[in-house]
């Protein structure tokens, strides 16, 4: 029997709407989905698709534990990849719900290091955070021969502005705790009036305010935008919203 | 009267399947659009767009002459935003089409500049050809405090030496005649075995080979991907085609 293809699917930010096309119709069509879950938690995944999943669809929760090492959460993977393969080797597919982008910071990574090697794979490209944050900020990111980087805050501050440095454009992502410690170092570099803050982007709660006015600590989906503007001919609007 | 709203829509890399559900039911209802073009070629964006744009939609064509002032460029996106905001002050709105992401290295920047501070504004995110190449190669980009860069080709070598040296992952973006020399400035860094080359991801015609086989020089749809692979759970499965 001729296996089942994994597939991954990028489902976006948050708003349903953001999904593709054809994301939308494979978790549609979907007879098995599968997703990853924290524990004591609803899936943000399975809430954004869960308009598009079919009755009667079978589900594979992953739960993956929260831990300072990094063991257990790759057990949980180790696990969620054995069930998908048991399903898989019957030659059924199974549909795999990311977040975001499979392929950008998002878990779909450690099942398909582990799967693909064995398995034919479909990965389905998603609208990232840093896209749908842009996009609700009205903040152009590159132009030209522009540098983006996206860049994690709870790196340390040397590693931080070292990127900083050397781009034309940033996006600093996954702030919660280090909010407050990466607005003083743009107010140090001087970028504090080029950085935007957007929260939640895309979703109903979604906020997007001047950095200066940002809540600190921040939640987890929340980003700084910081554009340095070189292009004259992209004088940023005075108002958009 | 209310004046319309200028809607720039990402259409993603090049299949009409990646499309977002928002982006083609925006344009399936337009009953204005208008898009970018190259003098003497067929619009990239209204290729891909084609397929939902309705019967006895008007169509606005903002023909953008290559050279090598800009000034010539410039004007000609001061006469298609004059076009689009006299369609605006009668109160209709008009969809903007944008290949991959309306603002990453997209012509709809420069509209918007001239527009956002007059009219409302909505921008669709799009797949950005940095998601779909990664996922056409099957190439993880970016996992936990990774830093990812996207560097387009045409910076000097030291330029792009010294975005390499400080990224986990890269994006080398606008490769055409520059193809030769970032091969040999990735070659030099010991880099060549842990880049891809892309050409036209999600395309019939796309292409997907190790940066030593690909084409010089390239078009300019193609990039090079480099992934440093630090994280030793995201192993590369030995064949995932």
């Amino acid at each position: 029997m001729k296996p089942g293809t994994l597939i991954g699917v990028g489902l976006g930010p948050g708003d349903p709407d953001l999904l593709t096309v054809r994301s939308a119709r494979l978790i549609a069509q979907a007879a098995v989905v599968a997703y990853p879950t924290l524990p004591g938690t609803d899936s943000f995944a399975r809430r954004i698709a869960s308009g598009f999943i079919s009755e009667g669809t079978q589900e594979i929760v992953i739960e993956i534990p929260i831990t300072r090492e990094r063991a257990p959460a790759q057990a949980a993977y180790d696990l969620g990849a054995a069930r998908i393969a048991d399903i898989l080797a019957l030659g059924q597919d199974v549909v795999v719900l990311c977040e975001g982008d499979p392929f950008f910071y998002g878990s779909f990574m450690y099942l398909h290091a582990r799967l693909a090697d064995r398995f034919d794979t479909e990965v389905v490209p998603g609208i990232t955070s840093v896209a749908a944050a842009a996009a609700r900020a009205r903040t152009p990111l590159t132009a030209r021969n522009e540098v983006l980087a996206t860049v994690p805050a709870p790196l340390p501050d040397d590693a931080i502005r070292r990127r900083i440095d050397i781009a034309d454009s940033l996006a600093i992502l996954k702030l919660g705790n280090h909010l407050g410690r990466v607005r003083a170092l743009l107010n140090n570099l001087g970028l504090s009036d080029r950085a935007i803050y957007i929260e939640r982007a895309t979703l109903d709660d979604e906020i997007v305010l001047p950095l200066v006015d940002a809540p600190d600590p921040a939640p987890y989906f929340s980003m700084i935008l910081v554009t340095k503007g070189a292009d004259p001919w992209l004088k940023p609007p005075s108002s958009s919203r």
